[in-house]
């Protein structure tokens, strides 16, 4: 092995080093400051009646499309890769680890522009689709570009995609297709159709001048869909679609996230740490990902957080899983969601017998399930171990016949 | 406290699990996947000979561009904090840790159209700029947009930002200020200029009809500045800077980069902590800032990753210097740069005696100094002190006069 020799110092490394280093900048920044968030009061999508998508359509492929579907539905969990690629474009976006944000109306105007590219970015990553030659991609072979729009219709297409008698060069080449994309964080609904794009289909408007028909340009030249254009739509996956990975701080009730994240707290200032150890008490059994940790936290290192956050609820009776040791088969003895890596589950433990019905499990000859209303909350948590199983026991049928005798 | 109580198991929560877990996409992401990336061959930055900007230029400031100047004179430390913007921007957008790149000719053609976006978002984060009334930023309460382009000269110009007789209500209310920003990557070079926006200070071209001049327009209705508007740039901080913060590995030497980066490595393929360790094994007395860190592991949690390394390294004779403890004291103490939260840097000990005419420490009474390239590699480095001060004596003149009697 070759080690680089250091730079000589104190001259010119004095110089490299003042270059590389943060440490004026810092001083200064307001980039990373703490501050909180108030619940939007403007919707985030626009649906217009000419737009809306149901959910469970049946609908007959057309045969231009067909490649693009065909290809799809293909991917190996294709539907659940692509909302997870739409629900990660919007949280990279809100940055909550460093802006402590958590809607889409807290972007700034920029922000919000960008979102298209971001979900463009993350899905070209997620499915791995190559570059196409004239347009974003290439999908089966063909040329097809990637929309979205937070307004269901608001999709802006510009003259490369097609064809048009009036426009010479600048046109395209072709009448190209068009993935169109749609996300509405308040609802938790997403949509992702396939169209392709004809001068026909797209928005015409009246000329001033001598009321001919006109096409509708933005200021970019950029032209919206026709409301007539919906129908020659193929919806992926039966169209309007109804999981959008929840967006937990959004979703929450309004009390229980200013007890995480208090706009004007009674006393200090809780620290990140104190945040979390408050996410952890008043979401439970509910998986919590690693977003809306680094948010409430606005930190960077979620695991850390939640290690701490583990020793502070336990008194509680709070224990806080994770995707290791016997955390996976506690969470699946007590029939909880299961954590992966950067995912976890808090929920409040009671000892029970082993006679009780409710799904539990045992750990050193004690048996545990999850707190009901009225369990009163005196026993502190138990401590998982890292590595060994568990014993579970469902709620099955019959689950309580190796009870031994008490 | 109120403990929001558990959702009803395990039927609502099971479809609410399943709509909040990652885990059937995981299995399929192919979002986080390791991959090397090669050396650019293709320049980041284009500098037309019209466009090219000297460094330390004293200019006078033109009386309407002035309250612009002024402001970004009076904010703190604004030359450190602008340059770091431009740094983190164009790192968020490679996204190491996700995707292994460290150059900006890896991101798609997509992504390479949002460094703009992307600055502007950090600028306006960074200097805590008010948005405009027409336009992106009010600074000094005057509207005033911010451009970016790698290229010199490249800046886009929308109908908005300046008054035209021809566009009627698409043109804007005034002839608006601009902010020009450039950063050059493979030269660690940067600028920021400000300029009035007017139409005779955007390109022109020959009509192909008559020949007469008619407005240069690219297909999104903007245009770029003309060759002779140069001369109305007010560039801050003297023009031309040379002080972009390194791009550590895009600027380290090859056979460095590739051992730490290994395309097709000869046994098996390191991990991220393996790949950590010969970081800091190979780039020695300089900075490593965080992204360098998450880039090389293509991990999520930096300092962990620094803290097992440190193990690694340390029988080699090599501490890694972070920002606690005695740490920043041994650095000053060995007149490297002292690292701030999230940079580290690493160095390689030998011990000396106390005559030893190089900067150096002691620690439990033995003195030690960085090595030499004559040094043998034979001990390992000192476990420095979590919380202790350390001795150091610096070169100068009289520093060893208290060594002791041996």
């Amino acid at each position: 092995m070759t080690i680089q020799l250091g730079l000589p110092f104190p001259q010119d490394a004095a110089r490299a080093g003042a270059q590389e280093s943060r440490a004026l900048a810092a001083m200064h920044s307001r980039r990373d400051k703490f501050r909180t968030w108030d619940l939007p009061r403007e919707a985030m999508s626009k649906i217009p009646r000419e737009w809306q998508v149901q959910p469970g359509l049946t609908q007959q492929v057309p045969d231009d499309l067909a490649p693009f579907v065909e290809w799809f539905n293909n991917q190996p969990q294709a539907r659940e890769r692509f909302r997870w690629a739409l629900r990660d474009s919007l949280d990279e976006l809100l940055d909550g680890q460093r802006t402590g944000r958590w809607a889409y109306q807290h972007l700034t105007k920029t922000e919000k522009t960008y979102l298209g590219t971001a979900v463009e970015v993350n899905l070209t990553k997620e499915f791995e689709i190559a570059n196409g030659a004239d347009l974003d991609w290439s999908i089966a072979g063909l040329d097809i570009d990637c929309k979205f729009s937070k307004d269901l219709g608001g999709w802006e297409i510009p003259m490369e995609m097609y064809q048009c008698a009036d426009h010479g060069e600048r046109g395209g080449r072709a009448d190209h297709a068009a993935v169109l994309t749609w996300m509405n964080d308040d609802t938790s609904e997403w949509a992702a159709g396939i169209v392709r794009i004809t001068d026909e289909r797209l928005r015409w408007k009246r000329a001033p001048q001598n009321g001919h028909p006109a096409r509708a340009y933005n200021r970019d030249n950029k032209r919206k869909l026709a409301d007539t254009a919906k129908s020659g739509v193929y919806w992926l996956w039966g169209g309007r679609q109804t999981d959008l990975p929840t967006n937990l701080l959004l979703h929450l009730d309004r009390e229980a996230r200013e007890r995480i994240l208090p706009a004007t707290p009674p006393g200090r200032r809780p620290s990140g740490q104190e945040r979390v150890n408050q996410l952890f008490r008043e979401v439970q059994n509910r998986i919590v990902g690693r977003p809306t940790v680094l948010t409430v936290a606005q930190q960077d290192d979620a695991p850390k957080r939640v290690r701490d956050a583990r020793k502070k609820v336990s008194p509680q009776g709070i224990v806080i899983l994770g995707h290791q040791g016997s955390h996976p088969h506690v969470a699946r003895a007590l029939e909880l969601p299961v954590p992966i890596k950067g995912e976890w589950i808090s929920t409040r433990l009671v000892p029970v017998t082993c006679k009780d019905e409710r799904a539990k499990f045992s750990l050193d000859g004690q048996f545990w399930a999850r707190a009901g209303r009225n369990d009163p909350s005196t026993d502190p948590a138990p401590d998982l171990p890292d590595t060994r199983e568990i014993d579970g026991q469902g709620t099955a049928a019959g689950s309580t016949h190796d009870c031994e005798a008490e």
